[in-house]
């Protein structure tokens, strides 16, 4: 049996979510009350500390911790964990009055030290900061770290956003000449030449805040952004370890913004997601599968079980329409995240805000301030549910496909204008591959150029566009050793400067691999549809088609319309002991569901259950000796006759099964010995 | 007989408009045919001076009010009066130039004095501008105030705008500590825990120009605002007043604009309105319904008879098309500005510019420059009409029924983003409500949380968000005195602070009131429509459903779908001698009129005619001892068989009718004894 | 014989394009491989030098030709010529920071020098980038202006945007004093009474950079920029002509884009067209016509052959969708050029770059880096056939039909907000109506209010607004010499300085050239269509309906619904010897055709062929001997059985007919005897 668990010393699921109790200071019977509600609805985790800082250090250097003191201490007397945040997302106001210098500047000026603001204010890079920080921080660490209640340290706070202030100008020089040593090799990277814009030397360059001819520049932007962040976090991460080198670090990720968790992951002991997807719009089956992926990415950057921090209980705030959460869905998106490698189930918040601007976000307990409502019981019994399958915690999720998503090759798609920044849609797409799977009920991970590509059978590529020679590398070595590849359109288009390959796409080594060349790229309008054809069936392609020429690969579907009827649009080449497909097109979701059905079975590679049903999808964690199989039903009516690979025990009945049929909006957990 | 006129000295209509002569300084023949113009149009009044500034001091402190005293001259001789206008909506370039702190600071910066900016560029607290508006406002009194010809003064022009300048921060920070008295106050009505974001002084709070978290201080720097441009208002009136104490003060209002009415009415005279309807979009209808609500309420700020200032003649310039007013819209607009409590007809502008941004604005007399055009002809039949009917000025209006409309809910709705300030539409559904009472000729005022509720017999407060304690208790006690009331969705969210009731929706009072509680309030897509069972007959509800709980409530009416179905979404609480009822859901316009005009019946509620047809509405006016029932057709044909209550005196014909039929655009005057 | 070539020493047509080689400077084998490319492409001209500033003076002060001098002999060693550019459109980065004031200044703020910042950032009035201009184009002079490989030289490049800074607001207002005089004329002018406008000084006055009440001075500020441009184009052509005088000079513009051609047309030598049209959207005929009517305008500016500079071999970059040019287009759309006057066909660019913004923009050499692509082979194919027809080169065009066409007024309809700027589509009428006369083949020019009236015998004005009092005797004395003016809706509102006429429209003496009185113009909503009756058949009208009535006029179509049915919408005068039409309303295509082509038969204009196609159009140019007739296809399928009218030879095979057919996408070159 092999576990990995956030905190080996607490092995159990966390369930609970933001509490900010600083908002009731001053009625504190509300914070008893509080205690209550946390008990009864099967809650045993509270992340404090977010927004605290204002209390924790009302004026310059004046500290009072009582408050902390006493929360903590009353959620571990009610039997609850603590997560505890730095405060460091939201700077209080008299600091950014104090010292203007650490705030963000944003692209079109100063975050002003303004009641009206929003979060986020500061720079990552700012010394004032930093050394204000470097205080609370260590006080924070001084009185917690060694605190049994703490079970793990939440850094900060969804980092995302970008500064150009002078701090953060001069780190970016300093990145730039670090990575470039000449400005030479600069100006050839980011083809300077064109419009005689080459510069003489590194404190000429500018952030890409208005926009910029060269590509390479934002990217470069993009990843100095991250590096900065991390930075950020690293230096409270150290300071806490410091002190107690044990301390578990953790911070909030988000799958749909544009930053590269693989890197963030580094310094984690493990990561944790925020998730709010976009319920009740149409089928809930399309947001499940975006869910799914985000769980899978943030579960792949660690490869091991990570945190679910946040979700919304019953509802957001912020979105155009705030739909309620139809009864179900909740619990339904808890248990999947379990499903997916989570090992906590979290809310943003614990008790809904009287004013502010998230005063109408969804809460466990709402202003009614009971537990009469239909949320809190929904909570309750997602939490009765995790206590019944707390074994499952730790397991691990293992998977002969991989799907290839790369923050850096995101940045140039979104950048590059050529290919229409509103149309590229490389997440869609992502996420419209990812849908195939888990209609298959395959377990998926999601890799990146750093990722080890042999323990896979299937590699999927969308849309890889950006192919330094050593991803050339690791796409050959991978086929060429018997593994099998699935590129798509745009693949190898440029290096890792962003400079085209020359010579033909795809770009260099995977000419050979792919057996093809690549020559023109037909951008079409929304309206138009081509046709393709394969296995005797149309099928239409939309956005993107290639025009692509054999170079030893096999034309498995041709184009059926325009001028280029006829031309091979998907193509396989054996390479080595391998495959290497191309889908030369987008299409609109049947053919890259049938082609690559095709190749699943080919490589018998099987589903976690043994039928398929529309919106329903399963998942597999084990531990080496159990394995834990959860089916979910999002579709709109009941899933009948879910055929199972083997009897399984279901582990919230005790009965056992080698089928079962799941209700709307319902899941099953069940259990076999391997 | 019992009769309030604008001018107690001039007891008849008012017909005429806005006039700008200097523009033809230089070519006084145009003055001369002007003044012949006028009287062919059968008008009696110009409103003069609006932009007059420059022309009545060209250069610092060199004044000449010759072309304003040959003009006044002119007008009086020719049988009209003037409305004197304060040119202070416009001042002069050269005045800007030399003192630019007088500007406007935009949010994005000064106004610049340029040839190119726009009107309305001046800070309402400048120190400065006053002083220079103190000098031309006293000339302008000591020269006017007791001359004959001028009827009324219009303080400056359409006010409406905020100003971000230092002076405008300085006097609201002040506005803020006379409010809270301490910073400690303000922190928590503005619930500033959240995100750290306290103040430590009055003078760290900012105007909310870039938006902020905190809706409570949108809503105080919208109250600031106002009490800024009153301010700037009185400071003009008590010069003028000093001068002539019966002086008559007006300025002109804009009901669509979220600026609170009934806060400027407390120091006018009279109110007048500047309105614009979108005529020939579409059925005429909405727009009468539109203008009629309008009318209405600036009639109940001063519960007395207004002057309608600006209206267009034929079309106007600055919407995306301006389409031609269709013959007898014109005309039948202007009557049904009387009929709601108008004693004038005013139209910008009497002679259309030849150059500058109003050139194509409709105009009276056109670029043509005589009487032959249609537009003309229209006009000069509106001013024989009215001669016609001249008794009726002076008359009032009595209602039973009461619209509440509070501008201080409208802010909170416009900001509070988790209900989407682009779909809350409070204002729509105001007309939306007020519809059905147009549709049924009910004579209707509009009330806010000042107004004496104990005069009505049935008030309906659509979306009632905020609820002072001071209101919860108005609206118990008018229901326990035996009146009904009609409240919507959203009732009683928060209190005048913004922060939410705690405790259950609808806040405090209410919910013994309506005997019910709100759990839930569903924002629905657009594409969304649940259903609703009334009567066994099926209603759509769209955009927000609330799921309530009967707590001594009686349901009238069910959702008929999706997880509420079969929960009560219309009940009846019968409190006290009176009844509350509650319409849990947005309906598409059926519900409400059916509903509605059930209780109506019930209250025996009868409107100003005996029939009902299809774009066709009534209003009456009184003097107490004579009724003036004006009917209006703006349906595509003809109006047939219209039923009156009692037989009247066609006031232009002299017939004795007690039926009526009326051309598609045309209207009726009628008058009975009481 | 008659012929006019672009240089008279080099008596050919031109096949090339822009070539950028300093982008592969440090990979030399490149350019002997471009060179090859070059002679496999049946090209013979480069221009070269665009954007070459900093590899020529890499250092302030340090210059280096040397890389121009071998690229220059290269191409005159295979048979090339060069287009020479001055390199200052995009100045070197030290440049930019060096001299921060060369800088444009942006509506927002100066155009940092910037590694991101796009091209075209400098000022046009700018004295210290004159001085740098200076000396490199004097340098350049010297150098090449007597190198007889250098057949042209090209100015700057694509000339648009406009500069705020100090320096161009201080030109902008002695530009202003030396027209107006005195400010009282341009308060006047500006009828800057209006709202107490007036200005006391030029000084006063501001570009109109944020919008601006007052119409004129927009107009007034596009005509500086013009003026400012212009006089950079000659300030350099001073400077290339002071060292030999008969060097050749051009610049390439851009018809879509709103500067005044016929102005910069003075001083060139000849003009220069870039056109990018959007093929592959719906048809192609929509595009054909308007690059049609780009090429017409171009030629008629100088009334001469004119140069085509750059076109996109196969695609663009810059577009939402970058869509592949179908086979034949790209011939297809050269050979266009050439019929309608232009001597060359020019590429953007020669080999695609690497990186930077236009890294995918369609180039005759792809990333492949070979001739064996789809758009090289057709480049190629258009080469070949330029090589059989040279014998066109130099021949010129007449048209007896002009279609007005002026800036002025454009700039006026832009901004007259009473008209709705979005709806007014002042280019897409003179497109409609130019559509007509290329359906019939008909040779046209386009002309403005500096043109010869007299050479034609029918003038179509458009949406004429704008009307000085010499433009009024223009028609009138066209009309009365006989000829045949054909205007619509709009026509002389204003005169020159955007003031109304008075005394009703269209102004002065265009009511008696057309005989009638325009009383209103109705804007109608995108969803209102009126009918119109003409000849027995019902028109539809959109957008804009005029009322007119007839003073001397006879109707020769009326409308026949809303309220002003059986008003007349189609009028004809006689007036003199001639006759003037008057189209009131908007029609939609159908209406134009039928009436226009009516016009043309009754005045017995002929088109190019003797039978009409859908989707093809014949030009014909000649050299008084010889009459050379192109005809071309842009239908979706083969036009059969094209009558001419008279026996021609095909240039390319030799063949005699009278009739052809010609495939999809191709087109047919003959020539007769005159």
């Amino acid at each position: 049996m092999k576990k990995i668990y956030l905190n080996k010393n607490f092995p159990h699921f966390l369930h609970g979510g933001d509490y900010n109790p600083e908002q009731w200071i001053d009625t504190k019977e509300i914070w008893d009350e509080d205690m209550r509600l946390m008990r009864k609805a099967n809650c045993n985790e509270m992340t404090v500390g977010v927004f605290s800082w204002s209390t924790l250090e009302p004026e310059e250097g004046k500290f009072d911790f009582s408050f902390l003191d006493e929360i903590i201490a009353k959620i571990g007397e009610n039997g609850g964990k603590v997560v505890l945040a730095t405060p460091t997302a939201a700077p209080p106001f008299w600091l950014a009055k104090k010292y203007p210098e650490i705030l963000r500047f944003e692209k079109n000026g100063y975050a002003a030290p303004n009641l009206g603001s929003r979060r986020h204010k500061f720079c990552y890079t700012s010394e004032k900061y930093r050394e204000k920080v470097a205080v609370m921080v260590k006080k924070l660490a001084e009185r917690y770290a060694h605190n049994k209640i703490v079970v793990a340290w939440h850094l900060d706070n969804e980092l995302y956003g970008d500064c150009f202030c002078d701090s953060c100008r001069k780190k970016f020089r300093e990145f730039l000449k670090n990575k470039y040593k000449t400005v030479e090799n600069l100006n050839k990277t980011y083809w300077a030449k064109w419009s005689s814009g080459e510069v003489s030397s590194f404190d000429d360059v500018q952030p890409p805040i208005a926009g910029t001819s060269y590509d390479a520049l934002y990217i470069d932007w993009k990843r100095f952004t991250d590096y900065a962040k991390i930075d950020f976090l690293k230096f409270q991460s150290d300071i806490i370890k410091g002190v107690n080198k044990d301390a578990v670090i953790t911070t909030n990720l988000m799958p749909q913004r544009d930053y590269d968790l693989f890197e963030y992951a580094k310094m984690l002991d493990f990561a944790s997601i925020d998730i709010y997807p976009n319920w009740g719009r149409k089928s809930e089956i399309g947001e499940a599968i975006d869910s799914a992926w985000q769980y899978d990415y943030v579960r792949s950057i660690k490869n091991k079980p990570f945190m679910l921090m946040e979700s919304a209980p019953g509802l957001v705030s912020w979105m155009p329409q705030n739909k309620l959460q139809r009864p179900g869905i909740g619990s339904l998106a808890s248990i999947s995240s379990i499903a997916h490698g989570s090992d906590s189930v979290g809310y943003f918040q614990f008790r809904k805000s009287r004013g502010a601007c998230e005063q109408y976000h969804g809460a466990i307990v709402d202003h009614v301030g009971n537990e009469n409502t239909r949320v809190f019981k929904e909570v309750a019994s997602t939490g009765a549910t995790l206590n019944k399958i707390d074994e499952v915690c730790g397991a691990i999720t293992q998977s002969e496909v991989a799907l290839y998503y790369d923050t850096e090759n995101l940045w140039a798609l979104d950048v590059v204008y050529a290919f229409a920044p509103h149309h590229v849609n490389y997440y869609s797409e992502q996420i419209n591959y990812y849908g195939i799977l888990w209609n298959n009920s395959i377990n998926t991970d999601i890799i990146n150029r750093e990722s080890d590509f042999s323990k896979y059978k299937l590699i999927i590529l969308p849309m890889a566009y950006m192919a330094s020679e050593e991803l050339q590398n690791k796409i050959s070595d991978f086929v060429r050793g018997g593994g099998t590849v699935f590129a798509t359109y745009m693949l190898g288009y440029t290096d890792e400067r962003v400079l085209t390959h020359l010579g033909g796409f795809p770009g260099g080594k995977l000419k050979d691999v792919f057996g093809i060349w690549n020559e023109e790229i037909d951008s079409l309008y929304p309206e138009d549809v081509q046709k393709i054809s394969y296995k005797g069936k149309l099928y239409d392609a939309k956005d993107y088609c290639e025009i692509i020429h054999l170079r030893g690969a096999k034309a498995l579907a041709d184009y059926n319309t325009d001028f280029y009827k006829d031309t091979p649009c998907f193509t396989v080449n054996e390479y080595g002991a391998g495959k290497a497909y191309y889908q030369a097109f987008r299409d609109t979701g049947e053919f890259k569901s049938d082609a690559l059905e095709c190749i699943l079975q080919e490589l018998n590679i099987k589903g976690c259950i043994a039928s398929k049903h529309k919106g329903v999808s399963a998942q597999i964690r084990t531990d080496y000796e159990n394995e834990y199989l959860f089916i979910e039903n999002y579709s709109d009516g009941k899933a009948e006759n879910i055929k199972l690979n083997d009897v399984y025990e279901n582990l919230l009945t005790g009965e056992k099964v080698n089928n079962v049929s799941i209700g709307k909006f319902e899941y099953k957990v069940l259990k076999r010995k391997i």
